[in-house]
């Protein structure tokens, strides 16, 4: 078995991989609204169906309770041959998409798939349609790799565990006990390979080795138990929105560093090693800023440090929402009875999201203002999980990528949170090696969202490439 | 012609005047909402025919441009006897209401007026619905009395123009114009008279001699030019809600002083005698706090002066509504292009509130976050007016309102802004007296406003007395 002929058969089948594909992004599988649960399924039972015609077993797995059921999760294993002797991949991917709102800004419709050619100055070949990224494209690459191999060879080579679910984008409401109760089966697996995150830039493939953990919390500061008129009361009682803007406010100092006591505890210092390893990616964050309208005074962050070591060492806090009082056009005098805010930090190394939580409760109770109290809810999110990167899989996965995109992969980090990463980290002790091929202007979670031919084709090869690096074939 | 048949006229027909204000409480004269034009308009026509109705001459004026239309005034005429030789009096009102939100909260529909008996230790029989007491209640009291003369008595016994307008909610934008337009008219008054103020408790009837001014600002921070994911930007670009938060809160100093730079340059020293006479009408400021749900630790403001005297002596700085980012429910990781604030100032004595919305967008620009911009609108206000409370119809209103109520009215300043008060002070030079018919616990802008009928019957009466007063009859 060579793995030249897999990529060959790849490249001559490219049609039908990108049919395939297509087909499947016609699913509207949007797992959030519950009009589409139908449709969701559909896409799991697609996913399904696709594992068995190469012979891997697969079967969809119910999630949720009868009074509150779930998206089934896509569940599929594969021995591989008897002789094979490589790690247990255990591959996860969601099958799930975003709402497309707002409908209105799509050129094509989110669920008929619309291929372009390339643009020049633009975007490369690519299908447009909900999902082409995040995440069923990138899923597809996988799926191909391992009917490449089937179709040139007679059999996935690799023992590799598959689990795609369909909340992905809805919270990962229950993975967390799908987990829990299949963890005798998962533990058995190596480690968990990913394909939802994207490359350093255009040509420039990478394995991305950790991302940040997430805390996300709503607050409510409560003082009159009705509205007030402003003329009457101000200056004599509590504004919860003025008292909510100047306790948000002290939550970073003029260095803008988080200020909740013991933030930074469980923050390693970032070795020199990695911060010139980062800074030699040739990453541009000014250029990044010019892309979202930005000028180069609009680099801020914590001081000391540079954007990319911000965005993948450091932990972080942001207001992602805040409300309160009038929001319509022109005048209204009031004096709301509360208002509020969703506050998430991001973690890293071994910050504890339970630890945070509380320590955020405990700062907000210390610092409510006269006559005012808190209401909080605890969003959920996830710990920071970051790999080793001379782990034997990472190896493999760097070597499977230069031999595809024919160019030195780049390490790098990913400043979002990926829930599931560190799931399996805390409850099954697996580490996850992300292996992703979108850009950045892919659009994810925005109208007319993309994948370009040229990543999805890198995606197939080095998934093909992988495999073979699990099997010792080459 | 006797005083006290009208006022047993009032009594016999009290049903029949409650009715109408039923009626005119129905209009939902939303005057801020453009989908509630033709509703607002139809509340002025309402106005105007009941007007006609006693006899008065009445139209409506239209307000704005072509390009931009107002809300048309109620405006009405009537030059009394020959014989008379009492005050012009301005009588000024205004028809249009707040909006009802929070919607959910209101325990009867907003414009769909309940009529509820008294209940022990609480309210008394009243009616509740959007503008009852805010101001439509309040206008009706004076309307009932004009229709009570000339029921009982055959005409309305006294020289009085009469302006009723559709903007006093979202800011009178039209009326500065209205009053240049056609000053030359309304200098012919005397004084004005409006009936939109409170009361200084149950069973306590006052004048309200002085209002605050008010500055009303909309400032909206942008920062990138489109939503970003705090996971791969926080902590490296400015986010548009925390810093809002960080700005606003520096508007007050620990003392809670405002902190604009010469904010009090035009507030003068508040004399020993004033402070003594306000300290000695015997208000219970903590009483107060507790009917909002507020306990004695809520009792927060500028430091050195009492509850009363930063109501009525001092300005203040709120911010009275707020919103950016993600408000729905559980979490989206969003750091948003821009985040908004409605931010209020309460104006006094001498302070100009052209110069203090210069002051504010001045302070703001020195204030700018790094690569963020604001947007600003004024959505303008009126100057502080203080009145002489030893002017001849200050005494007259005192003492109608001692007759109709049985005890000594008290003389208070309201923390409140009547901008047509300043307005017709410095366009027009007329002095205001005001003779409100509220109450605290009204829920003045709030749910389930209301207006008791006590209160509406003794601002029946009063203005029936106070007529009398003006034209001499006993």
């Amino acid at each position: 078995m060579s793995v030249e002929s897999v990529v060959a058969h790849l490249k001559e089948r490219e049609q039908d991989a990108v049919g395939r594909l297509v087909e499947w992004l016609s699913i509207p599988s949007i797992g959030t609204d519950p009009e589409f649960n139908a449709e969701t399924r559909r896409a799991a039972e697609w996913a399904r169906d696709r594992l068995r015609e190469i012979g891997v077993d697969s079967e969809l797995h119910e999630t949720g309770s009868a009074a509150k059921p779930g998206h089934p999760i896509v569940w599929a294993h594969h021995p591989g041959p008897d002789s094979y002797d490589g790690p247990h991949v255990l591959f996860y991917g969601h099958y799930d998409v975003q709402p497309p709102d707002p409908i209105e800004l799509w050129e094509s419709p989110p669920f008929e798939p619309a291929l372009h050619p390339a643009i020049p100055d633009g975007p490369g070949e690519r299908v447009v349609a909900r999902g082409a990224v995040d995440d069923k494209g990138q899923v597809a690459t996988f799926l191909e790799a391992l009917r490449a191999w089937k179709e040139a060879h007679g059999e996935v080579p690799f023992k590799v565990s598959i689990l795609i679910e369909g909340e992905e984008e809805s919270g990962s409401a229950n993975l967390t006990q799908y987990l829990h109760d299949n963890a005798d089966t998962l533990r058995q697996a190596d480690f968990c390979l990913i394909s939802d995150t994207g490359m350093l830039g255009r040509g420039k493939p990478a394995i991305t080795y950790g991302v940040r953990g997430l805390v996300y919390t709503e607050v409510i500061l409560h003082a009159a138990d009705q509205d007030l008129h402003s003329g009457l009361w101000g200056g004599r009682c509590p504004n919860p929105i003025s008292e909510l803007t100047r306790v948000l406010s002290r939550l970073w100092d003029e260095d803008r560093r988080v200020t909740l006591p013991g933030f930074y505890d469980g923050v390693g210092q970032l070795p020199q090693t990695q911060r010139d390893a980062w800074n030699n990616l040739g990453i541009d964050s000014l250029a990044s800023l010019a892309e979202i309208g930005l000028g180069p005074e609009a680099n801020v962050g914590e001081d000391g440090f540079s954007a990319v070591e911000r965005e993948w060492a450091r932990p972080t806090c942001d207001v992602n929402g805040i409300w309160g009082g009038y929001q319509g056009a022109g005048a209204k005098t009031v004096i709301p009875a509360y208002a509020g805010a969703k506050v998430s930090f991001r973690l890293v190394d071994d910050q504890d999201p339970a630890v945070i939580v509380e320590t955020f409760r405990r700062w907000l109770d210390e610092h409510t203002p006269p006559g005012c109290r808190w209401e909080f809810h605890d969003h959920s999110g996830g710990p920071p999980a970051t790999a080793d990167i001379n782990a034997r899989y990472v190896q493999s996965a760097l070597r499977a990528l230069k031999l595809a995109g024919g160019v030195e992969p780049a390490l790098i980090k990913s400043g979002g949170s990926i829930p599931v990463v560190g799931l399996l980290k805390s409850i099954l002790d697996l580490d996850t090696v992300l292996m992703g091929f979108g850009l950045e202007d892919d659009r994810v979670h925005s109208p007319n969202e993309k994948f370009e031919l040229d990543c999805f084709r890198l995606g197939m090869n080095s998934h093909a490439r992988l495999i073979a690096e699990f099997a010792g074939l080459e």
